[in-house]
Parts: C-alpha cells; structure tokens; sequence
C-alpha cells in the first residue's frame, strides 16, 4: 500500500475525522466520535435570522424560521452515515481527496420534521424533475467556484424516511454537522445529507452540478459517465480487540477466547450475515447477528475466537439482504468512492507482560 | 516542506482531529470542534463502578464516586488546550508521530473540583515530592506497554487553577475527552491534562515514565537529557479569511477592506501583542488585541487589511508578557514538540466569480 501521502491529503485529515473504531461499541455515536467531512468551511449560522426557502415549480413558496420547523411533526430515527469516500487511502493509485482508511462512519439518533408532507404544503407542479438542496457552505472544488448542492429525484424526495434535522442524539446539531439544519436521506452516502441547508428548490430538468455529476459517481476516467452514487454498499467492521500500539495501530491481545464484535450496514436493505476469518481470509465464520434496531441504523455482530500466540490478521465481512457482499480488495475508479472492502486488522497475541 | 506522510502517520490522524481553524471565531469551541489526541483506544467507562482513589503518600486513602465528586465545591473556567505535537508536521525531517499542522488547539469551559483541597483531606505526609495521574487508556509505545501516566510536582498539584473535571461546555464530558473525568492543569500543554483519570498517587520520589521523561521532552537526540514540557509556548492563530479551494486550503478573497481576525494564548502569561504580516513577514501591523476574558482562555485578535489582487502569504505572530515571541520558523526537536513558529497562509485576492 502506498505510503506516500500528501501535504494536501494530510490537510483534509487533520480537519476531518474519522470515528475512532473503538466507538463501533456504541450504538449511537456520540457526537465527537462521529465522522466529520466538510468540503469547505464550516459555516457559523446565526439561527435567529436564519430561514429554509422552498422555491422553485411549486404552487406556493415556503420561507419558514427554525420555530416554524421544530412546531412541524417531528421524528426521531437512527441513521448510520458514511462517507462516499471510506476506504479511498487504500487505492492503489490513490485518489487524491480526503484519505480516509475504514472509519469514516457513524450513527446519530437524528430527529426532525419529514420532508415529504413540507413539500406537498409547497404543492409540486406537474412538471417537477427534482429537488435541490443548497447548503451555506461555498468554495472552489474541481476549479469550480460552488456553495455545495445536491438533487434528489421527485420521487426520492418524497420517501417517508427523509428528513430536515435540527437535532442530533437530542441536542441541537453541532456546528459541523449543519447548524440549525441538515438534510438527512437514510440509506444514503453521506453527499445526500446537505448540511447548513438554506434553500430547497424543486426544477423542471435534472441538476447539474459537481458534487452530483462530477465528483461523487463510480467512474473509471474523466470520459466515462459512471454511475452516480446513491445508496451504501455494505460493510462490516470491527471493534480492534486488545490494546494498540500507538505508532503502527496494531494490536495487541492475550491468548484464550475472545469475542471480537462489531457492527455492519447496508443502504440496500438489512445486513443477512457477516463472516469472520482470523487468518488473513483463508477460512470464514459466521457470525451471530443481531436484527435491526431500526431500518436504517447498523446491526451488532459477534463472535468467539479461540486467539493461539503469534501474529493474525483479522477480516470481517457484510453480505446484505439484497445479494451485495464486501469485495475482498479495493475495486479502483477515479475518485476513490464507495471502496468497501473488507476490513483487515493486524493483531499479535502474545503473553501480555504486566505494565 | 516533505510530503511523504507514511501511512502510520495517516492513522493518527484520521483518528485524531485537529480544530477546523474557523473554529476560532468560536469564544468557546464546541465539543466535537475541538482536538483530540488519544495516545490509546479511547475507554467506555461505567460511570456506575468507576472510582477515583487516592492513594500513595497521604495520611488517608480516599476512594471517591463521581457523586462525591459533584457534591465537592464547583468551579467552571475556560482554559484553552493545545497539543505539544502542534506544528510536529512542519519540521525536517519529521519525527513520526501524530502530524499536526497547526490546529490542534480548542478552548472549553470545564466544571469540576479544585483538586488541591481534596490533597489536603488526604493529608500529604511530608516527604511527598510529586503526584501521579493514572488514566484508563493503554497500550504499547515506544515499545513499553503501559498505562498513560503523568506527574506534577506536589506544589504545581497544589496550585488553585487545578481542576478535577467532570464537565465540558456544561455537559458531561464526551468520552473523547475523558469521561467521566479528567485532570485540568491551566497553561500547560495537553499532556497533562490525564482523560479518564481513575488513580491519584502520592509518590515520596520523582515518577519515571515514558510520557514524563522520553516522550513528551525537548531534545536533540535520544541521549540529550533535554528539557521536561511544562507550559504552552504562545501562538497566534487567524481565522482563515474567504473561502477555501478544496484540494489546497488556499484562500480565495475578494479585493478591498477585510477584517483579520484570531485569537492567541500563552501559558505563560497574558498576550502582550498580536502582529500580522501580508507580505510574507517583510512588514508587521500591530493587531488590536482584547484583554484576556480568564487568566488561561485565549485572547481574540483583529487587523483590518486593504487587500489587493494578487497572491499574499499571511502571518500572525504572538508576544506574550513574560517575553516571549513565536519563532519565523519551525525550531527542530527529536520528538516534535512545542513547534509554535508562526502560521503561514496562502490566500489569493481576485474580484469573485458568481457561482
């Protein structure tokens, strides 16, 4: 694997964060633990003259203050987000964006108004194509000068599960996760949930934009259309076992049982199994599985290794209720999205010596 | 500047994160903005069994809830944090370790007991010489396993400003920051604020340990017995102005007036002065500089600039009142640490295209 990272890449790392994999053990993530990726600034709103306009070919145009949301009927959901961009440090040649390894991931407790009832209020004309989002956040990307945007299809738009959050694990959202208002599509690579969003506006033709039509698609050179990127394949990861070493993150562990655990997700459907192997991939495991807590939130795996002294490398992985299984090595494409493979932890157990 | 960040490197800090600089114009920087450096795994602790104990050189043994805690008198103070490692990226060659370029700084408001008091209800015995902090986080480093650890001077553990907290920014802390509780030692870099503090012994001798005497230490080579870190070197920082490339950081302004803004800190004193350069330190500006709002919080900055077209490099230098001045350039050390050479910014002035 390459080593040979970038000032630029080191920049986006030291701003961004991924969840330490330790907080795999939680079921909702606790706020600071949750991975953060911001294409520009992290734009600081003022709530009191903040307004969502919703524009567009609709009958009537909205302009609603954050009271006139949090008075609208509110869910609450969790919703596992991951970054179209997990696993993107470990192309070989690497996409230069935000290197993230395997923990760009989380799972908020996300509570708000659904956006479907808010957009038949503003009444959709015959001919609404899609609706786009605009966030407050702006700046160059691709030599692009861009406040960060996003469409759904009408029909997208419309899904029961999306939601204009305000409030995050019960508190209001944290000014890098899109205060007073993000958009949350579950299911969805993290690109879909518009942070900072000020603006909705429905058009008669398909968006063109470049986070929709440039960046986040799967796409083997700039020629090739690809596909845009929607939905979350699956993955699977696990919490490290044992204690780490600080400079190489390998780990360390005493001989005996020991259940390894993690959690696993899928934007396709429920995760049906995930499977172990304690030797580099040569043999696999079933894990125990536990159902879903709520349709869009990860399920908690586990399993019992007997760990033998000596140097292991530990894989794990997801297979969804819709067929998709975790590819064993990174599947290259230019911009480095939805790399799932599968997880891979260097251990080494051994007699642990008294500290 | 070398751009070979190794992929150990790259773990760190997809781990750890740094605080996005426009968090600067936050007076007190919100939980999930601010740094975290975990030298371990970050520990899930039960705030229901968890004890802290007193112990070692003391007339009692004390063993403490964390309700005894909170029903000990209460202190709230913001102390701005910084890593000593912050700037560890910038020096040639580069000691490998977390590479921080210049962000990993936060300031909180924390809310906890002053621990000096609960010293003397243990009763220090006379030949106490130093207090060592045990937290709950663990692992090999430096190729010794081990508990983190840090020492105070049984004087410095007595000084008033020396907080046993249990609350950040009126919250239970995260558990990034070490819940349920953590040591806070005003004016000193974050190694010594100890996260998930369990175990206070009086020692009647000075503590050995990796992270007093090897670690965290000015010096040249492994046999130079080099300086112990103790306070924070000053530092300015600048909220970077316009708006940002993606891929660079750079900076994208429009000509005209613009406010300059930040904020600075020493631990050992007050800030005396803030200037700012736009040419490259050719010429500095002295900034108007507010008073400090607390004896440890940082200080807010502003210079207001006649930007012009064209491509500048911005600096701000700090000056505190015991003299002294950040460094033009990085100073060079076996470990990286305490590197406060000045910020550097790249921005580039032009009339804005509409987006």
């Amino acid at each position: 694997m390459a080593s040979d990272f970038t000032l630029e890449e080191l920049q986006s790392a030291t701003r961004n964060h991924g969840m330490p994999l330790e907080g795999l053990a939680y079921a909702t993530t606790p706020p600071g633990m949750h991975y953060v990726l911001t294409h520009f600034d992290i734009p600081r709103v003022d709530p009191g003259t903040w307004r969502l306009e919703v524009d567009g070919r609709v009958a009537r145009s909205l302009c609603l203050s954050l009271e006139d949301l949090r008075a609208r009927p509110r869910v609450t959901q969790p919703v596992t987000l991951e970054c179209a961009g997990n696993g993107r440090a470990r192309l070989e040649p690497r996409p230069h964006s935000q290197p993230w390894l395997d923990e760009a991931v989380g799972t908020g407790e996300w509570t708000g108004t659904p956006l479907g009832p808010l957009l038949q209020q503003a009444g959709l004309l015959d001919d609404a194509k899609e609706v786009l989002f605009s966030g407050l956040d702006r700046g160059e990307q691709g030599e692009i000068v861009q406040w960060y945007q996003r469409a759904l299809s009408a029909a997208d738009s419309l899904r029961p599960e999306v939601l204009l959050a305000d409030e995050m694990n019960g508190a209001p959202l944290p000014p890098q996760h899109g205060f007073p208002l993000r958009l949350i599509v579950p299911g969805w690579y993290g690109m879909a949930q518009v942070k900072w969003l000020h603006r909705i506006t429905v058009l008669d033709e398909p968006f063109w934009g470049y986070q929709q039509n440039v960046f986040y698609r799967i796409a083997q050179d700039d020629d090739d259309p690809g596909v845009q990127l929607t939905r979350i394949y699956p993955r699977a990861l696990m919490v490290p076992p044992g204690m780490p070493v600080f400079e190489t993150r390998e780990r360390l562990l005493s001989p005996g049982p020991l259940t390894l655990h993690g959690r696993a997700w899928s934007g396709w459907g429920a995760i049906a199994r995930v499977d172990v192997s304690t030797d580099a991939g040569e043999h696999w495991h079933q894990s125990e599985l536990e159902p879903p807590s709520a349709p869009h939130a990860w399920q908690a795996w586990s399993w019992t290794w007997e760990a033998e002294e000596g140097r292991h490398e530990l894989l794990c992985r997801a297979t969804d209720a819709a067929g998709n299984v975790q590819p064993l090595w990174p599947r290259w494409n230019l911009k480095g999205v939805a790399n799932n493979a599968v997880q891979r932890l260097a251990v080494r157990v051994r007699h642990e010596p008294e500290a």
